[in-house]
């Protein structure tokens, strides 16, 4: 859990860079030099790969200018280690933009956790292909809604417009909550790392149109979903999370996909809390999940 | 759990039909009518199929000839419902064969649940494509071992030896504890209904080859391990049982492998108790399991 | 799951009895001869006690009467048996009253659960020892509030209010969404099997005040929640459901809060769901729950 | 999952100390200065005690007085810090004395792990309050074998000859793999962090005798263990690993106690796993356990 001050501002520090020697080092060293007062650090080494990845929180005292400091002190070592990295000021909660279709428990369930303070986000859009009104039901909050419906042939189209809200209203990442519309490569490419997608059912499992009907035939004894981010290849992109349930022969598919509504709303939030927290680092196919 | 008594007799009844009105109210009357008492009892409708399965558990006073006398009284009942039908008495333990190759968590695993009581079955021999020398370490308890290597070429004679063993040693069971052999579609079919297998990893997820490598590579958050009967569609048979855990980034192939160790020795121990405890019905490609 | 037709009617019987052989059977064919037809039974014998437990669910053709027919041909048998038993038409949703304090996760969650026809529930009345504004946010569909304040000296004249409502609106059932007020010995044994609570921690491991300040402090790696039914015995009536989450050494007091709110509401709606499909039957200090 | 190499040692630091900032800097640079690679680092901040925890995996070439130098190297950071420390060579496995009463399931778990090379110990020693032939189905593979029997007036005695047994063998950890006796609270404090004991049922649930008894009487709908250390406060120990499994009203005692066998010995394996690879810190009455 990140902890708020008065006196001073949280900093999350992720980075991945080839591995060798010194750069735990060299990056402490850096932050104490420059008044961090590291609270919080993960790495990893992924030796099949080569690659070193590293996670570090840390308290800095308040000024305006402080990020562009920190930025400028990193770009030499970043330079030198040759690393991708990021700096998220955690004082201000990230702009979301989630996008829904007919089903709205993900929707229902994201908004009350961020009313109540839990998930340190800010709607900016509600995006659905469905009007307003399949929504009459549901306290929005203000959170401006969109309806942009889609067509084979305006596919390209509704992307535009999606993206250019997105743009606009200054959104940091998309969420698809349960959002049934299948994104084109180019869009995808676009949202890459920015755009988390909730795959009902337990992937790999069971791809295609309908899965826990799927489920159902093939007389599993475990449902799920899978939260993972965005990427041209569909349903393939890097898993964040996944959970499951047990069932048995007496849950209809009906029954499968009550539960499974349960499943996905929670894998779906600690998703998000789990990239907002930038405690999820893209490695190729694959996720760097470091545990809170 | 079966409770024994020292003038009872305990069995279990499973039968499915298709549904019609009165089935319930026949069977229970007949088992009262012969002094049975019903001590547990479970049924499904499978509306999609119209079928209709149950399981009874119940008393009846010990005698010699009560087997034979429960089975003429079920005939005609049998006939008029087109019922299919299993009766077994629960007082002598069930003869099991074991079929191993390399790896030996899951076969330790049962001979210890044998040995403490806690399996109500009896291992009548243990087969392996590997010599007696691969279990030096283990103390088989006097449970008679066959080495029955096997090549491309020798598979369907392989195959009829251990289909000899299993009939000339009474046993009701064959239990694949990560016996890493394809068995022939002729030998699946002879053995269908009376075989168990444990699939590493979570099916129908990762088929083919190295399950936990496929896991690793493509960055899932969850492994697991199904056990199913043996049908002639591979890795395809009536799931009995499946489990899961939990895994991060940072484990390897071999933690993963570890990890499963773990999950196929428990999801297999409990489908055979499943299957003991007749428990597990056959329905179609699925299977009802009745909860203990 | 239960499933509606246009011509038939869904019972469920439940029924206790001490155990003696032919109850199956009488009670299968008194269904049998009135016309019903048994897609589900489940039955314990609860050896301990000397006490038998049966859950039937059955169609039978439409009629106005024909709740007062059935009520009429169990009476005797009732009689023989000696039994305890309910009759519940599964047609109509049943009506709930719905009690909250400050935290409001509990609440919203049944009311979203109920929007959408996941649970056949009418809520008809919700009270809270808050005013209307705590709840300012949240969407109440038409259910009127009830704003009942009370301090140490006003308890029973609260409650007698509660009662009221209770009675007036035809409620089966109330549901304690983690309301923190502790019911008198006088008016939980009024609402005795009729009153769910959720607890949030995982009884019995923590009574008392602040139970996730005490799981923190204790260092313990899972937290839990337990829905029960309410007696006079404060957190001790008959258990319906628990479940558990994985914590660790990271996680705040505010963090096991906020894990904790996921755990309780689905746990909470677990048991609501179990005790509608009169799943859950009280054994004493204990319940029977029928698996779905 | 600790890798080995044919030219480095791997070792494994770890460290508290009270929080101040440049803790991680100033480590990080001596383990670089003197040739070490980190491959593998958790640090956690606990900030309600002011205190700061760390553990790093850093692998350093091969030299037979490589230990030495390194624990010379840490003394002056040790001083400034106030550290309490520990350094542990991976590349040998850790001696361990395993106490046993009369169920064997925790002790032929571990030594089926310890056979097969999955966990790095090596038994130094058995010591059982019952003599060898309780065990006469147990292949001990070499393990010296002790009977210490113990009455109320020998418990001095008797835990003076563990404790004899403890430093001759030169184990490191004892481990309670269900030894049934209470230890003393000299005794306890002796082996205070060098302990492990395994609590059948879950703590702080029951306490006391005959725990899954006590939650069949309670019903409740899971069960689970605890792993911890021993301390003079008994079954409160810092609690390293627990887990749970669903049960149900069907569940007699004796079925509470086969499942929790399961439980048993794999909440106890990781236990010992987590305190071998020092993912497992003691801070106060808690543990921080840094996940694999």
């Amino acid at each position: 859990m990140i902890r708020f001050s008065h006196t001073n501002f949280t900093f999350i520090l992720t980075l991945s860079c080839p591995n060798r020697p010194g750069i735990v080092a060299a990056i402490s060293k850096k932050l104490f030099d420059i008044g961090g007062n590291i609270t919080e650090a993960q790495q990893f080494d992924y030796t099949e790969g080569g690659q070193f990845f590293m996670r570090i929180v840390f308290d800095i005292p308040k000024s305006e200018t402080i990020q562009n400091s920190i930025e400028a002190e990193m770009a030499p070592l970043s330079e030198t280690f040759k690393m991708e990295w990021t700096l998220t000021n955690m004082d201000k909660p990230q702009k979301v933009l989630i996008l829904v279709s007919k089903f709205d428990h993900c929707l229902v369930d994201l908004l009350y956790r961020w009313r109540i303070g839990e998930l340190a986000i800010e709607p900016v859009g509600i995006i659905s292909n469905h009007p307003l009104e399949t929504y009459k039901d549901i306290e929005f909050y203000g959170v401006p809604f969109h309806h942009l419906p889609i067509t084979k042939d305006t596919k390209a189209e509704q992307e535009a417009r999606i993206w250019d809200i997105f743009e606009k209203s200054g959104a940091e990442l998309a969420i698809l909550a349960r959002y049934m519309q299948i994104l084109s490569n180019e869009f995808s490419a676009k949202l890459s790392g920015k755009c988390i997608n909730i795959h009902h059912s337990f992937l790999p499992g069971f791809k295609g149109a309908r899965p826990y009907h799927q489920a159902f035939e093939r007389g599993v004894k475990l449902i799920g979903a899978t939260a993972h981010y965005v990427t041209s290849d569909l349903d393939e992109g890097p898993i964040i999370e996944q959970d499951v349930e047990r069932i048995s022969h007496a849950d209809t598919p009906d029954d499968l996909i009550r539960k499974g509504r349960d499943i996905e709303r929670r894998v779906l939030a600690r998703a998000v809390r789990s990239h907002i927290e930038r405690r999820s680092l893209i490695n190729g196919k694959k996720t760097i999940v470091f545990n809170d």
